[in-house]
């Protein structure tokens, strides 16, 4: 199939490296063009505008977030213009809600598809295609994006054909993960100061079949070792996923007080400077606010 | 051995059983005497008070709350006066960290030996000796312990030789717990106004692996299902180990903001009534403030 | 001296009203324009578009919120491009941070003046003249704006050249009573579900001078009679404060947990119908949650 | 009349004081005898034990807690086995619900009076006659307690025949205090990180006659000032009040949750070494949150 694929930062290059490896014609797109270079030498096309990545029946966005996808779509020479009717939009980025459903309308106004099919993974498990989709949209769009889908996940959870609810997965999930790391944190500032290596506690916490979760043990092993760098997931990405779950349930007046904690968590971190940390460090807050003195 | 069992609630029976069934000598118990009577039709001496049930090397303790374990310990009658010296006290109920100390000392200074060993399982783990114990009291007094622990446990975790340590694990747990039901009911709440079924959400997430812990499944699936009675886990139980455990983090300065959280949750629940439901009730509550209306 | 004026809500009616009378030619602008007509018969022209009312010295704005501001200054017939080189806007609504910092600039670079001059005060102080106004701008437009704000205003605090520091303090002092009709909130469901009458608790309250402040008298007379209708300022507005203030905030990385719990407030009572109480409406929240049922 | 006075901190010696220079024949007691010297050369009789105290119409108990009172009270030579039947016992420590519920059954079934008459005010207005005092216990207990009450206070607020009620008035008045604590630091913390300085918002705001209120106006300069030694009322005595106000919110199932935030701001502080600091100190932790650091 003829594909764009525009945004290739380290989730995007590895989607489109295994939509190339499928067979698909693919032209790449990204503002700075020396990350389309690999993807070339793979066998892409390379764009040099948006437009030129728009003339395929499928086009995928994966940018940094709502500003970088409106450039992308509502520009001059953007997809809405430029994707032909019946063609299909399929953005995989973490957006807000509120541009999600402003997509779908400008898209269905157009006669073109579009869905939403944000993803769950890191950049190894999107190098290697073992990503889960979330996806939503109408169900012909749905059926144009699926082979695609397919190949850049594992597996492809369809939600409905109202593309914003696949947002809302995408969104309560990082929020849930967030708030077992708060949850983690303030339970091992207790115990710490109680007198319980934190180690010792994730080891005893995690050998109860109970709390044996990934995510437990993953994130729980990074606050109890401190071990925030290099980041897997920036702190930045991790406050702007709670910002953007707080904007969704405003819009739909939904009262979330642990997500407005995670918020004020996710603030203070980046106030003392930790903007590049993993999004986990904001577990280290409450030992801090116990009184625990980070050291040297 | 020559064992004391005190208490015999829904856990503390299938304890007390699986001691007889493992060849011990069992004195049973409680209050209410009624209750010993199927313990000694399996072969257990019925106590009439306390302190008959004192005079092994070992007695347990699962009563319902830090006041029922001081009438046990420190009356005229209690455990502290008649117990032998080098015989050890295991406490398993949920108590107080305050009391856990104070248990501590006290047999200290009465030359006995104290390990507290609360449990994370259900009643039918209790029944069928599949607990998890988690341990802590002097090297001396945890050995004699063992044998007896790995009977009503599958697995026994030795925290640490101070006593109070193994109830900061304990509590923590709960309060993990309850986070994550809060967690869930408020992106249930969020997905749900949205207008994506709340069962098809849980079904969808859990097809993640990331998400696909077994508290997730059973907790998400009980506030999607509103199915809250008959209670699993009752929601004064989680109320008052939430207390708990502000309580213990209040003693030793720890802020805890989401614990504070689940504090005002469960007050609201059983402002409203709710004493009796199952503690994921909590999980209704943000769908609640969101306006959702029970239905009938 | 030449003066426009658009928007003619219920504060805007009163302050163009008053500039009128000292003398000034004021030309207004509404976009329904029926609200124009009282101030016509008092001597003001009337503009049929942004443009016309931007020929003066000096335009003030008071409209609704971020959107009706940055189409009467943005537009393509709006004030940037209309007003002369050397006049001064003068913009009292309520507005974002991030707006009012937007207006500055852009004002800066056309070479026009611009001072952000929000109020305190209610409709009827509007129309008496007798409005807080909190004005910052650079020094020579304010001077140009002083004698006018003189007029509208009993006083004129000056903040500072930077015009957003106006808006700061206008959105922190809302803040500050939305903090305190919580707190009263939740004093009264204390006392209350107490036994102790809430009228009786606020006539007991402010006996003792130390709580004898008007809005402590004011906003805790209105919880305790529950008289949330006709609102004094209605939720949507105090919502909207809430929502600029934490905007502002987050920014700036300010956690304010206060103002995310007031959030919180305002979407439940959103929720549950409650956008035209007055926001005093949000101190009922407490007694709610405590499980106090409202009488019809 | 025949008074007795147990406890002469700061708020005790100026009311026993008071009682003296009216007329009264007072018998004082404090746990360390040399503080009723002063009061001995005013004319007072100085009691070695509790007892010796309480064979008068009256007795009062102003002590530092729950414990003190507990002990003066309940001790084997304490003032419910001393105090004749028809005396009155006025308890005016802040002491906790559960204490002024216990005490008032106590005292009914000796057939004693129990007023509760807690204090508003600071040790110059003890010593100066001019406390408020709230009170509240049977008719006939007041009636013999308020020609004292008013002798040490220039104001009685007679809240209720049921005791607690006055206990839950002066709790709520502190919490609605260290509220407006809370909320000017987090109003500080924004404008201050936004460009202003604390000092001279707070000279803005308190221009506007809506916030021109003596705790605004008092506690807003002190947080603006960092000025938080000498205390005028210590942390630690705040987070007294405020762990009482939640007891016994927790007891009649009042979730408060701006007095769960201002439990973790306390926390905080004193985690961080403020026990002795005035407790205005917790309005600059939102401040510390936002990443400011105190200056040397």
């Amino acid at each position: 199939m003829k594909v764009g694929f525009i945004g290739l930062g380290r989730m995007g290059a590895g989607m489109a490296s295994n939509l190339i490896k499928a067979g698909h014609e693919v032209t790449v797109y990204n503002r700075s063009p020396e990350k389309a270079h690999p993807l070339r030498d793979q066998g892409a096309k390379t764009a040099k505008r948006v437009s030129e990545a728009c003339d395929g029946a499928v086009v995928f966005t994966m940018l940094a977030d709502d500003g970088a996808v409106e450039n992308a779509v509502f520009g001059e020479d953007g997809i809405l213009r430029r994707l032909a009717r019946g063609a299909v939009h399929i953005s995989s980025s973490t957006i807000s809600a509120s541009l999600a459903e402003r997509l779908a309308a400008a898209h269905a106004e157009a006669g073109q598809g579009f869905v939403s099919a944000p993803v769950f993974g890191r950049p190894d498990a999107a190098a290697a295609g073992q990503l889960y989709v979330v996806a939503a949209g109408t169900a012909s769009a749905v059926e144009i994006a699926r082979p695609l889908l397919e190949t850049v996940g594992q597996k492809v959870l369809v939600v409905s054909d109202n593309p914003v609810l696949a947002n809302f997965v995408k969104l309560s999930g990082n929020f849930l993960i967030a708030s077992v790391i708060e949850a983690l944190g303030e339970a091992m500032a207790l115990v710490g100061k109680g007198g319980l290596d934190p180690r010792q506690y994730m080891d005893i916490l995690t050998s109860i079949p109970l709390f044996n979760a990934p995510f437990i043990k993953n994130y729980g092993g990074l606050i109890a070792e401190r071990k925030f760098e290099p980041a897997g997931f920036a702190a930045t990405l991790g406050q702007k996923d709670i910002r953007l779950a707080l904007a969704a349930a405003e819009n739909l007046r939904v009262p979330m007080p642990l997500a407005s904690l995670l918020r004020d968590r996710f603030l203070t971190l980046m106030a003392h400077g930790g903007e590049k940390l993993d999004w986990s460090a904001i577990g280290r807050l409450a030992a801090k606010d116990a009184g625990e003195v980070d050291k040297g």
